[in-house]
């Protein structure tokens, strides 16, 4: 027999891998400038401090952090996560703390709870590129939001609830992938309000939300939320290090945390013990504020930087002017295609990712996402430069 | 609105979590002898030796281990987890293997790539009742497949393909979880001919095979497929440690391993580094021949002594005799159930799991499951007496 497409599962077959991660794989020709990934900055992760927490972690629990352990989470980590995100205004105790492999599978196993093939879910226009692919291998019928400078619109969002009658909206209110906008306090209520009106659960996806560089920290959409309709997908990626895969959902709701920690428990039993451990004994040591304060200051000069070098790009270029996070995005004027220039940036060593990857269905193809946060000041300066002269022609 | 049992996928609603998991909540009682897991011994763990390599880890790769890596995996820990398997008889080099989160991960994303609702899997009655769980999840229609103390009788499942056209068969080759029996040779190579006669993809999880106390190791069944039919899942969890999470399987399909990969990238977006990087330490350094003898010395005197204290039990009881693995399989005399037994012998102070949750139609009331990895030798008596006595009423 041979093996056929016609073996996969159908909602697999069309799904051919994240367009970012094949863009990667273009970037590591040597002199290469990178405004395409999502990465911390290399000088924002500390290996000795990951090595010395590893090593106390090990020597005060020793085999228990090797064996097995619970589906639910290593409790010390649950503690200082539940913490450390009622820092960031989630309304959270120790036992709503579901710790996942970053956030990615916070989302996973979610849609893993909720989602029969076919059934509606709300998600932001553009939004996150993988999301888009985790809903597809969900068969998940996505419904793109409408969206301005202050995130969705709600008005918009009500009525699509209205018609499509979803299960999950996925949103990511600060600092949003990949626009770099922030929902606004108003609409944050709003949204938690159609949650509780229509019985649709919110996937706040919220991992930028420390990488703040100017204004005030708004509530979370779950601190509106009375009746455990919003599950908060937080990452330590983005704050300590994305190799060790940490994450942490806060899910007020027991039913539904009891089906994604069974949904976790048939992916991969449990989250590695030590790795959560380390993230740990990072938050437990208070070294969060401090490392926080230090990224923040690189990432806000390397923000400036670049926003200011965007004055390179054409005449009639529109963009954001995000508070925090790692991206900014950009819209070339009408007519012109990311696409294109993409190609021809990469051969002349510098990248972004076109925008076009980011809407469910296609097109704008003008738009462009551009990372800061993994340049420093020269770089951003000579790849703007370099950008700006490839859009030239 | 109100949170109902109908928001959950349809697949979700009647799954409430592994039986043995719930279980495990029964043991942290003080005094409860265990035979219920399936943990390696906390003697079999190395927290200095994990330390260690974890620093020089951090200290070789830096930033690297810290930054997002490759879905596709950490390039040293395939080829060293290749050459690993590569001794276990697996034919494979690095690009075939793709790291995972245990075992239990390879199985889910190979569900995730392959299964649509309602579509047959085979599995060995009984089997290991994590599989059971997660097949579920993926709304696969679940086919047992007859079994005798060579493991799966070929001719039985041959019918089953052509009756149920399945696109997956399960299988646990050697020291079997439940049951700890060993697929013998010839059928070894009747399953991986009937894989490509018919066109099945056979998910060969075989994480116990190195735990071998006598005996002769047997070729895999992916050493007799020679069109890639054959998935390939090994795991680190019963070698080095579980709660580090790291698995490797082998794809020589290459489209299969692609959509694998894909479904993995939102499942996690990849494994975390560091653990692929001490378990690729582990087997560079060549400590894990040495690890092995030694564990298996001690596991070996603790499954003779847990076979010599099965006379204990009630006359007509049988019992397998296993070769190696974590675990013997029993049946008490017809009419006994292991439920009733299980619920005294709790209260008893000492814990095995009841048989029926390992089959997928439920039944066979009579028989259990015993880990003798975990006791030594005189818990391993005490327990066994206890356990008789318990049974005796």
């Amino acid at each position: 027999m041979q093996f056929t497409e016609e073996m996969f599962a159908r909602h697999m077959r069309p799904i051919n891998g994240s367009a970012i991660r094949e863009i990667f794989k273009l970037l590591a020709k040597p002199g290469m400038i990178s405004f395409a990934g999502g990465n911390p900055s290399n000088t924002a992760l500390e290996p000795e401090v990951v090595s010395g927490l590893a090593r106390e972690a090990l020597e005060k629990y020793g085999t228990t952090l090797l064996q097995y352990g619970a589906t639910d989470g290593f409790n010390p980590f649950r503690e200082s996560a539940a913490e450390f995100l009622r820092g960031s205004m989630v309304n959270c105790e120790a036992e709503d703390i579901l710790p996942t492999q970053g956030g990615t599978q916070a989302f996973d196993v979610l849609l893993k709870a909720l989602i029969d093939p076919g059934d509606a879910v709300l998600c932001e226009s553009p939004t996150f590129l993988g999301a888009i692919q985790a809903m597809r291998e969900y068969n998940a019928k996505l419904i793109p939001m409408p969206t301005d400078d202050q995130g969705v619109i709600v008005e918009a969002a009500e009525e699509l609830i209205k018609a499509h009658h979803p299960k999950l909206m996925y949103v990511i209110p600060t600092f949003q992938n990949p626009t770099g906008i922030t929902l606004s306090l108003p609409r944050r209520k709003a949204l938690a309000a159609l949650a509780s009106k229509y019985g649709v659960v919110i996937a706040e996806d919220d991992p930028y939300r420390d990488l703040r560089y100017s204004g005030e920290p708004l509530p979370t959409i779950q601190s509106f939320d009375e009746e455990g309709w919003v599950v908060y997908m937080s990452s330590f990626s983005k704050y300590v290090a994305p190799g060790l895969r940490v994450g942490a959902a806060a899910i007020k709701n027991p039913v539904l945390r009891r089906k994604m920690v069974i949904g976790k428990q048939s992916a991969d039993t449990h989250s590695p013990l030590l790795n959560q451990a380390i993230v740990d004994a990072y938050i437990r040591k208070g070294l969060m504020p401090g490392h926080l304060e230090r990224i923040c200051g690189d990432y806000r000069q390397q923000l400036n930087c670049m926003l200011d070098q965007m004055k390179l790009l054409p005449e009639g270029t529109v963009h954001t002017v995000p508070q925090g996070g790692l991206f900014i995005w950009a819209a070339l004027p009408e007519g012109m295609d990311a696409m294109e220039v993409f190609n021809r940036a990469v051969a002349h060593n510098v990248a972004f990712v076109p925008g076009t990857h980011f809407y469910t269905e296609g097109g704008h193809l003008n738009t462009l996402r551009l990372n800061f946060s993994m340049s420093d000041i020269p770089t951003i300066r000579e790849g703007m430069a370099r950008l700006a002269e490839v859009i030239r022609g």
